[in-house]
């Protein structure tokens, strides 16, 4: 008898993990490679950033996650290279590895729209160690404010940018309010945080862009109700180190994050396929690759059409589901049946603003304020639950909730504050 | 009336901060100055080494714990140098700040007996991040020997030294492991973890050397049990990149950690007083500099003759009744009192050796096994809800030990597996 064939899998998100899991016990031999040893719950990242949640509460060992699983074998490794004549993918190091099928799933990263420049001063958030910096960048800030004797300079060390509006901005805007307005006030003395300036930055004409424009009304009057300053139709034009230039406006800003672009990690230029104007790779309707059906590309990293030919759209459950829809169809191939085209079913979009309100497409059904809050909680307790069996996360994150703690203000790393003009401690 | 009296304090470890709430209510200004913007609690950062506690876990910001105290302002800053004539510190950023009484409690960092070009090889443990370094190179070593082929690399990757069998050295090896021994095997599929090498070494002729002979017996065993090689009157010359040498012997070792020597952080030096071999400041029984009553230094930074000559042990109980003596001493000048000795109340001595195995000295009791772990766990949820009211903590440390989990096996950073030979992913 022949060796079960071998599927490689690259990425362990949500599409990448979902696909290998599919395939427990089924006659396949799978490597599941990451370049990080972890599978993040990316939709909590941005209350890594914002200091409600610790990484670890939103992060899985892979390994561990497959470690019943007696068909995988997981490595920690960087995918640089695929080689579809030789069926070979190549890593950073070197080494080249065989697959009998390969599944891509390598995601997208931050896109500066081609001012690479910008990315030293607007951190993206996409990886843990991104929302460490954006919490470090954004905690510094009121420590370096405390301790500013020059106003102008305070005021700019007070005020942060978040470009772009889509459910990352939003949701790191409301957080960050919040923190200002309802969390910092009591521990400052020398600075009233109640002054922090958020403002958020829309290129469109309005927050949630991929939303109903009745919930993208409601978001932008929620996060107005929290304090930010809601910018739409504003194409950020330049950013320095301390401002924000959005046309002839210029916008003195200590602080700017980046939730706007994302572009398609660059393991997809190698396959020689078809790319969309994002990087993406135009897959066929069962998700594998034009001419190579033992290739499939899932997850973000994918531009795969739908009926109304506007692509799956990059979020996770539609993630979720090309990763097992890739698994499905090489078990079909493994036991002779045609392949499939992939549906996405799509079960509705969720944002949270801030502590207590949301905005929540189920269908056709749009709901906000507390009841869209509500089902946001209960899907993220669902799913936490479901995959890391660590209910005291939940816990912790509910307490959190309920006393307004945000116990997590830690500032790490080597760089300390800097100011301009100190202020006189003993004053 | 004249302003209250400034008084300063450098650090918001146990002694710094145990002296500010002390002096809560007193008709004193404080000024509390720290590098970082938490209060860390050291006795557990071996846990956020080891992969069972995120650094929120057991840090929190300064400025909440003393947000109820009005005559506190915390500032987050490097203080350089104490000009004690002109009643001034110096900070990072050049300015300068008046005192009135000046408490110095900066403590300790690693000292490498004049071989810093160890500190590369051999990160040590003072801080959260070093914390995340030693996790991230311990959980990297197994990553990376899962892919090695050769092996000699993998038997080196899969070999740790700490040196110094001091509590925290003791702690570390206890836990390491653990993980590699019981919680790690499931997880790998290519090498076999309950294999690794962990190499615990002592210069002099037994581990906890500040224990009592019979407890340094206890632990020896305890850490036997669980795997330790544990190595006494083993002085190391020499720390490489990947090997560790104790005089003409060489140890393949893919990493060290450090936890041998410590040294008072610099700023003591620029008192312009008398210092120890170690670099601590020698102080007057009560706490204050000789000729500069108003200069306290407390804490691991400060040589305080006990009625027997030796000092003050380092350890978090000491620091945190120096902080209060000093606190006691500035209230007794303003009421014009006088001046007491300070008295260290010793209750005793506690190190864990793994899991659910402890020494501990409680005056002139001394105990070890499932016993002593169990009065350590009590100490430290006492203390820590005591501090930060957040049992939650402790529910999660007790539900990863009571499955065997280490929740917390985030690889961070940006560097990445190094290989020596790749293992062929397919095989």
């Amino acid at each position: 008898m022949s060796k079960p064939p071998h599927v490689v899998i690259v990425g362990g998100g949500f599409a990448g993990l979902y696909c290998a899991r599919k395939l427990r016990g089924a006659p396949v031999r799978i490597s599941l490679i990451d370049r990080r040893n972890f599978h993040l719950f990316q939709p909590l990242l941005y209350q890594v950033a914002t200091a409600s949640l610790s990484p670890a509460d939103i992060a899985s060992p892979i390994r561990t996650v497959l470690r019943k699983q007696g068909n995988a074998q997981v490595w920690m490794g960087e995918v640089k290279k695929v080689d579809r004549d030789r069926r070979e993918i190549v890593l950073a190091d070197g080494s080249r590895v065989h697959y009998d099928y390969l599944v891509l799933a390598t995601g997208v990263t931050h896109s500066y729209f081609g001012n690479d420049e910008w990315a030293g001063h607007a951190p993206g958030l996409k990886t843990v160690d991104d929302a460490t910096e954006i919490r470090r960048r954004f905690l510094l800030a009121f420590e370096a404010a405390e301790r500013e004797a020059d106003p102008e300079a305070r005021r700019r060390l007070l005020t942060f940018v978040i470009v772009g509006a889509g459910p990352t901005g939003v949701e790191l805007a409301g957080a960050m309010a919040e923190i200002a307005r309802q969390v910092m006030p009591m521990d400052f003395r020398a600075i009233d945080t109640t002054t922090t300036r958020i403002l958020l930055l829309e290129g469109v004409d309005r927050v949630l862009p991929t939303y109903p424009p009745e919930l993208s009304r409601k978001a932008q009057s929620h996060l107005e109700a929290l304090g930010v300053e809601v910018r739409t139709n504003a194409r950020v034009t330049e950013i320095g180190n301390e401002h924000v230039a959005i046309g002839e406006e210029r916008i003195e800003a200590g602080n700017t994050f980046w939730a706007a672009g994302v572009a398609a990690s660059e393991v997809g230029a190698t396959l020689g396929a078809k790319l969309d104007e994002a990087g993406r790779v135009r897959v066929e309707p069962d998700g594998s690759l034009p001419g190579s059906p033992e290739v499939f590309v899932v997850g973000d990293l994918a531009n795969l059409p739908q009926e109304d030919g506007s692509p799956v759209p990059g979020v996770a459950p539609a993630a979720i589901q090309m990763g097992k829809h890739a698994a499905r169809m090489i078990l079909r191939d493994l036991e002779g049946d045609a392949r499939e085209p992939f549906r996405y079913v799509d079960k509705g979009d969720l944002a949270t603003i801030g502590r207590a309100a949301a905005v929540a497409r189920l269908g056709r059904v749009k709901l906000s304020g507390f009841i869209a809050w509500f089902i946001w909680v209960v899907v993220h307790i669902l799913y936490l639950i479901g995959f890391r069996n660590r209910a005291l996360v939940m816990l912790q994150w509910a307490w959190a909730y309920l006393t307004y703690q945000r116990g997590i203000r830690l500032i790490t790393g080597d760089r300390q504050v800097e100011l301009y003009r100190a202020r006189e401690i003993e004053e």
